[in-house]
């Protein structure tokens, strides 16, 4: 993509490897980023992404609607999930060459490709408010029950995408981190719940879920729109019989997107090898144990 | 106080016995509240109030602004802190009694006194979604750090009287209830800091304050708005040099009212034999560390 | 539908019959209905339909939008129209069978079927505050004019869906029961008009429609978006000359509904036998009165 | 007052007179209002006041808070209440008058006079949205039940000027004129009742108030916060067995102003020969019909 | 179009003739402009539009999203832009005439037409508060920099219609008019920039654009979302040279359509003999001047 | 001041020399100021002032409301008026000294001293978005008419400290910087006007007012709420007849304070040998021009 930049009209970009490490070459200046790691671009702003190493692998939200924001914390007071001194800006760079580069551009849901006679990433200085950044995700603040009860997950809401007021944000962007478990008198899984909105679920690091095991980093899970879902028998009936002490959840980096809108998988995602041939297995053999339990 | 019915026309009542049970006959019905337990007597009604030991003691919160209402949750989800489901009407009751009942009123700050040939606590049915009603704090789902940091006191919020866009609530009432302490890479206790607000501070049952000893339940800690506070010699020096494994808090209620209104201290309690003499002693004795620390 | 059971995880369900009463199991409870009274289902939640008697017969309305709330009433103070204590929530109830159960849900548009290898109406105990609902249009507080003119017909208002803000609500469900007209000095028909909202009326009990005589109970009328329409000549001709005298409107339950966006007639509507073949038939022949009238 | 003008700079003024009509020459021309008329001054603006009769009485409103306006009507829709076209703005009028003139001033809460060596009712011409008008109360278009209970009597807002948001306005302003009573299976007077704000109702024609016989016109009957009120014995007894045929309420004009503030009365008006001696008699001798009615 | 109406049901029409005028008999009577003015006709308003000369030309902006109206003015204060008394409703007009009348209709996007027996503008009065207007563009009060800087275009906006919180509004009207230039210390053109919203700007009268040579009167210049746009070369290198006396830009009328939506152009306009075959050309030849500069 | 600090717990000041410079030591660092420039301190902040030079004076405004912060500029766009970009923060800066340090403290309108054994301004380091800050009001970029009418003075405000919605802001804090005056057809000056708030104007720097001579520097004008002001006969006389060619005001810097609260005069003040003895002289002699004029 040496001679080749990117702008998308469409919507801005957030970018999540799992795999590998990234340069990304913008207007702002230059963002470097590596999994646990995320980056923002901008709707409307060019770019080059770099590989620093033989192969990266990743996430990419398109977000249409309004551009990620940090949530109101409210009564959480003024610290805590995100902090925003953690959103770091591009280090300041520009390129001047006058060698024959290609802009796509993706608008109205096309790409469209163009022949610039220099580099576009030309940019010497800029004053605003509006930039590309990056967010390490380990220097998310997890907040949680420290008595009893398991908390709703956007209580690792990270960025926001508000929405109009219909139902569910266009997208919230959580994040799982390391931290501690301390709840007690307490089935310390998620209860098996439907959601109004879609959740997308996608592992960064680590291998451990919350519901049972999790794909391996680069894997997902989906629940779209009113799909039950919760802790799979195993994890159910351990969780049953489990002792309460606190316990730090070490080794996992995950993230869920949530939206209103159904989530959409493409033809390529139902083909491919490594999908799991039949998930819901490990949801089969849940002892009935009412009335008589 | 049997023939003697009071009614406060110009604020609602928060009641925090820190000693002796207390059954309070209002026309909604009967409320019975022990040391743990807070009742809420709406503005314009009226109530007596018995003891069920031989002495009572604790704090009234007379609140002149909006009613004390459950704060917006925000990305804490559907629940966490104070739970609706928590706050109880009172048991339906009504006394239809032809004594002589004295009925004492407040209005515009002064007190009113009238006879009655009956007992006003004659209501016999009602409906709506006004009420008095009672909760148990310990029922308090206390939210906080699972990773790092020390989140605002205003993650305890279990009732808000929020005011007009000036600075501050007219009155945030806080639950301090025994949870787990488990931030790592922090300094545990509440860091040195100045408040717009006033605190206001009193501890219903145990002896152990975040910032040092607390004073013995039914004592009180008052920090006017922009006065300096944190912890004391003893709690700093021991908590930098702590241990930072997860940790229970159990022996303590406490609660914090905070509001961008001074708080007055009354002549009366100037003079209280009780009075700490010279608080400040244990604020005496910091080590200077920088620059050569 | 005895092995069969629904979810809708596109909107929620208002469900009208007109004729036949209904027996509606939903993982809430037991609701039962009569025509005069409404259910509405929330999205995502899965019921059976039984019916009472040989036929049923009534309308849906399917609700992509905000869910049904009750209207903010303003000046109108802290009762009328719809009261909330009028809603009934389902009679506990579940059932545990272990007999092949046809689950059907609508989804992004389409119907998807599976088998169930039980009955899925077995949640034994629920908490929160979504739930199934019933309510008898009978117990509606119609307000109106009690001096002159003829108010908005939103002022029968029950329940609304409101919208962003583009020009109307997404859906406005209102009532109009038996009530007394008093104007004076106004003539009482609704007078001609258009509509930014398309106005969908329907017939659930009575025969009398405020601009003519209405379809039999079962039948509708539809005024979409800025379509002019009002009384018909005998009703307009007969409410210049009648006297003003109060008078019950008794023998109507209708309800209009009212969006933003327009509403479609299906191909069988367009064919149905029961079709008025020409409506407009009694809207011809005013006589005009302008100048010289 | 003819050669002395007057200006109120801390707040509008709202004119009702009871007895003799006014010709209020503003500096935005003349309005002439008689009993059952209001005239409303804003702040800041100067006014001459002449009786057009031997003498004149009624009552004055200094509104201090947010000036008065129309209520939102909400589902009311957009006509009712106090339609915006039947406030009428001055006729055009100015006085080039070269004669002594004192102006009379009220500026936080004092008097302060001036003399000018012209009249300063000479502005020959405004444009803008700020004016002195007048509104004749028997345009007030009520609405009310029309099938059963008891609307709040909010439903005859016609101004408000609004408060921040502690509990309840600065003032809303209620008209009581002629209308009709149709609620079936329903206690038609007032319930009693204790409100949150002061309500001063006040007599501008006619003798019969909805709780018993009203003070003759330029009477007023004072409720203040949370003091308990409704119908006397005799209305009481009559309302319980009336027949609830529709029935016109002809003879009266009221108003009555709501404040969350407590509203105090003068010395003047304690000591008035016209006072009500002992207004309470008429609520003595209700009959206790509960357990055993 | 003498025995034809037109109304459309999918929104309001923003009329702006750039060459001959027009006489529109709407509904509310008849409104005559000529190049400079706008007329907008309400959505579901009736209107037959006349020409008052041998031919007529112009730009029509059809908005389906909230009527037009004026913008907040914030610290602008109480005037300024374009103010509301310089629009004017229609002169009141109607016609009695018996002849056969074409209807035509748009709703949802297709034409419709039926055949009427008389002429369907014969409201002979009418009241409330919607109406269609005109608006002389030479009456707007343009502010704009009296010290140093360039402000956004925004700052010419006439009418607006706001949109649900996405990005951008609706669509915003903005009227460029004859006005005084005096920034100082200013590259005085408007900077290169890309906007995340459409702008489309057109010609009503004059030839002189403030990025370089505007269309002929009757020409738009395109710029939709994220296309980098500003001042020609020729432009560019004479404002960097120029002095900045004050300067009244006399000979111009233009105004600026922006929408958070894509406008998309037709193949009858990109055909069009009049479109600029090349319109990049003056665009080229740019000196790079950095760093050596 | 050199061992004594200050801290003001009722309100923020903001610090306006017009003589003299100041170098103001707070917690977050060193503002140096003077002339022509403005510091803000904020609420409960310690800090010391230092005269730069043998003498300083000007004006302080104690702000007990809302902090002051910038307006929105709604349709002016992104940039204009007071841009955030010049506001400075404190060069870092910290003393640590073990001298005896007076404190004195502000708090509920009283002072209050302590001694301290050693300076408080001993913050080392420092995050959040709380700071003190410093502005140039010559980076004011001054925005206004540039074809006719005169704009209301909140055009030229730079902070405010917007009020609970009664009526005006708490305080809107405006500058009169050098500017251009190209409005045509048009009475350039500030017409006669009435104030629904007080405004408060002092020069800073200059000597020429908009409504005739101002003050030296150091001097004021105070119209409190609705006291008729405008240009002198001098003014007035010369405006009328003066051509309208762009004029640069140069030599002026002043500030307007408006507050809807009335603003007192000092006892000192009304005695203070500079007091100009009879201003009204200069408004004395206007003709009057109606109707024959």
């Amino acid at each position: 993509m040496h001679d080749r930049v990117f702008l998308n009209a469409d919507g801005e970009m957030l970018i999540l490897p799992d795999l590998g490490a990234l340069r990304i070459f913008t207007e702002f200046g230059v963002l470097q980023i590596r999994p646990g790691e995320l980056a923002l671009i901008p709707k409307g702003i060019k770019f080059r992404v770099e590989l620093l190493g033989p192969e990266a692998r990743g996430f990419v939200c398109e977000n249409y609607g309004l551009p990620f924001r940090l949530p109101e914390l409210g009564v959480m007071g003024s610290n805590g999930l995100a902090n925003a001194g953690d959103f770091l800006a591009p280090v300041a760079a520009f390129e001047d060459k006058d060698t024959p580069t290609q802009l796509v551009q993706k608008y109205c849901g096309n790409m469209w490709a163009m022949e610039l006679a220099h580099c576009p990433l030309d940019v010497v200085a800029w004053r605003g408010n509006l930039t590309a950044f990056k967010y390490d995700m380990h220097r998310f603040v997890s907040l949680g029950t420290i008595t009893v009860d398991h908390p709703d997950p956007s209580i690792y809401c990270a960025l926001t995408s508000p929405s109009d007021s219909i139902a569910g944000p266009n997208a919230d962007f959580m994040v799982l981190a390391p931290r501690w478990l301390v709840a007690e008198r307490t089935f310390r899984p998620p209860g098996f719940h439907r959601n109004c909105v879609a959740e997308f679920a996608a592992i960064l690091q680590g291998e451990k879920g919350s519901s049972g095991p999790a794909p391996p980093a680069g894997g997902a899970i989906l629940h779209n729109n009113a799909v039950p879902h919760g802790p799979d028998v195993t994890t159910f009936e351990s969780a049953r019989i489990a002792g309460l002490a606190p316990q730090k959840v070490e080794d996992i980096l995950m993230f869920i997107l949530e939206s209103r809108f159904p989530i959409q998988i493409t033809e390529f995602a139902y083909q491919a090898q490594e999908a799991i041939p039949d998930p819901s297995i490990r949801w089969r053999g849940f002892v009935k144990r009412f009335p008589s339990d």
